[in-house]
């Protein structure tokens, strides 16, 4: 069993050296990744919107053309193309920055085109929960399966599908927003004014904004205690509370577990995949969460798919982007699909 | 955009003529599918699981010769194959049959090397909503998409995901059942004794159940005039009833359309796909749950996928499974993942 698909063929030994641009809402990083999945010759750069994009953009390009020329003075093989990790929504195959909402001003930015015309290199863009997933499939938690799905519990709640060992994109690129389930029909709003999503319970801008309301009713007197003025309050103050005992504190964190656990358990009724792999802040504080995922698996999904599934935490942290982008810029290098529409598109399309 | 995967080509003109069985839980038939997707030489049985998985099975392959027999008989074209439609779970690259819920008796039967031994023809086996899309995806109402995924909302709520034109399988043959997610944590219980999943609200018998329940409090004057018995209420009732006027009724209605829509909604927003194709006995004869899904949709997926998808009723009634396993069986005789395990199995392996 599980033969049915036409496996793709990973030869590791045949990865080339490439350089990685992790473009995260605050900092952008960059560095020289080796066929061996070791990082090498970091930058960073603060992200700054208020200077605009065209600047950001530029700034991006200096970046990776002086980690280029660390890498060349440490004597490193040189890379062979470049990859771009950003939140979406994007068009991997224009290499087009769509509106992600924490990078503002950011509409339909060629990145891609521009980044190969600086620095000379191919250069390839994904989604970062794309890229994190693909990190660990290739180098990571998902090592050795075909189809995995990847989980990030943070602010909010994203994810990313490998289906026959690639990204699951969709038509439009935005395929694997997981957090975007509906887990309660009439349950709170999330960011985008959606009710019921996994993310508006789950996430931690869920709990801090349980938090909040718990202080506002007075029900969370060891959260009251550890934090006195209530608009600060944090998911990781929500956690300490319920650890110090806070009950209503608990309360909103087995919720949260129970919202996730319920979105993964959907996900193994729908793709029945061979590993869930949790990653992101809260995954990574809370390991709690992998048994409550377990737990909400076993008793929403079907036995067989269940029973296959494994649930855990990812391998990769910080650096999770960076090593996902050696991945991908080596499968697209040899896919004609990338090289088909990678001409430099119309810098802000109506 | 949308040419990041390695799409199929599908020849129709190389389509070849084929034996179709579609094994239900009343009744089993089988037909000679010609390459322009007609029907022809129909013949039926009951499917009578009293006497037997071996005698049924038996009843199965005569009926496949006799049907064969007949297009020989009117001079058609042979076939080159058989494709096999049931319930699941079934395992397709071995061609058996698990242990669906409406088939007692039936567990690990491996009805895909028996009819080809008996017949003569290779056999290929698939669930019944895996073979649905693939009509829907070839000959029908997603025709020409690349990604479609096709519900049926009827008894229960069934699926099938064509992912670059292939069914989505999973590693167990499990994939696709998108009935079973959950659109309510603490929601009621479906068949399988699990809570909130969408079928437990959005089928045909969770209608069914809400109408018993609203004739046991006495809340539904209209249905209580209809159904003079309680414990004979149909969905076809309650929608009756909705139609002269109950608001009870209605209110199941309604909250039942919610259901399948968040349900389609987190499908939009995990496969970003080009089309939900909705069939079943419910979606045929209460079209509004087309409107209904859309502006779920609307409310509750990201604007670019919910913009992307269309939402349209099946083209293909009661044929559904005879003419998607033309599709099936063309597919897979070139296919190696499908020759690599036809081999006979165990029967009744532990």
């Amino acid at each position: 069993m599980g033969g049915g698909y036409n496996e793709r063929h990973v030869d590791e030994a045949a990865d080339q050296p490439i350089l990685a641009i992790d473009l995260g809402g605050t900092q952008i990083r960059a560095a020289h990744v080796n066929p061996d999945a070791t990082v090498a010759c970091r930058r960073a750069v603060d992200t700054d919107d208020e200077e605009g994009v065209d600047a950001v953009v530029s700034r991006i390009c200096e970046l990776a053309a002086a980690v280029r020329a660390d890498a060349q003075a440490a004597g490193l093989v040189g890379p062979v193309g470049i990859g771009i990790a950003s939140p979406g929504p994007l068009d991997p195959w224009r290499g087009v920055v769509v509106a992600p909402p924490n990078l503002a001003g950011w509409h339909n930015v060629p990145l891609a085109a521009r980044v190969e015309a600086a620095v000379g290199l191919p250069a390839f863009l994904e989604r970062d929960t794309n890229v994190a997933i693909m990190a660990e499939w290739r180098f990571g938690a998902a090592r050795g399966t075909r189809d995995a799905v990847y989980v990030t519990v943070s602010t909010g709640i994203g994810g990313g599908i490998v289906l026959n060992g690639r990204p699951l994109q969709g038509l439009d690129g935005t395929a694997g927003e997981v957090g975007h389930m509906t887990v309660e029909l009439d349950g709170p709003l999330c960011g985008d004014g959606m009710p019921g999503h996994a993310e508006a319970i789950g996430s931690g801008t869920a709990i801090a904004r349980e938090g909040r309301r718990l202080l506002a009713t007075g029900a969370a007197p060891v959260l009251a205690r550890l934090v006195p003025d209530a608009d600060s309050v944090s998911a990781a103050d929500v956690a300490r509370a319920a650890d110090e005992g806070d009950a209503a504190c608990r309360a909103v964190l087995d919720r949260a577990w129970t919202a996730v656990g319920a979105m993964c358990a959907s996900l193994v009724n729908v793709l029945n995949p061979e590993v869930i792999v949790l990653g992101g802040s809260i995954a990574t504080h809370r390991p709690e969460l992998i048994g409550a995922v377990r737990g909400e698996i076993d008793r929403r999904a079907f036995a067989a798919p269940a029973r296959r599934v494994r649930v855990t935490l990812a391998e990769h942290g910080d650096d999770v982007s960076l090593i996902g982008s050696l991945a991908i810029v080596n499968e697209r290098l040899t896919d004609p699909a990338y090289a088909r529409d990678r001409s430099i598109p119309d810098s802000h399309p109506t």
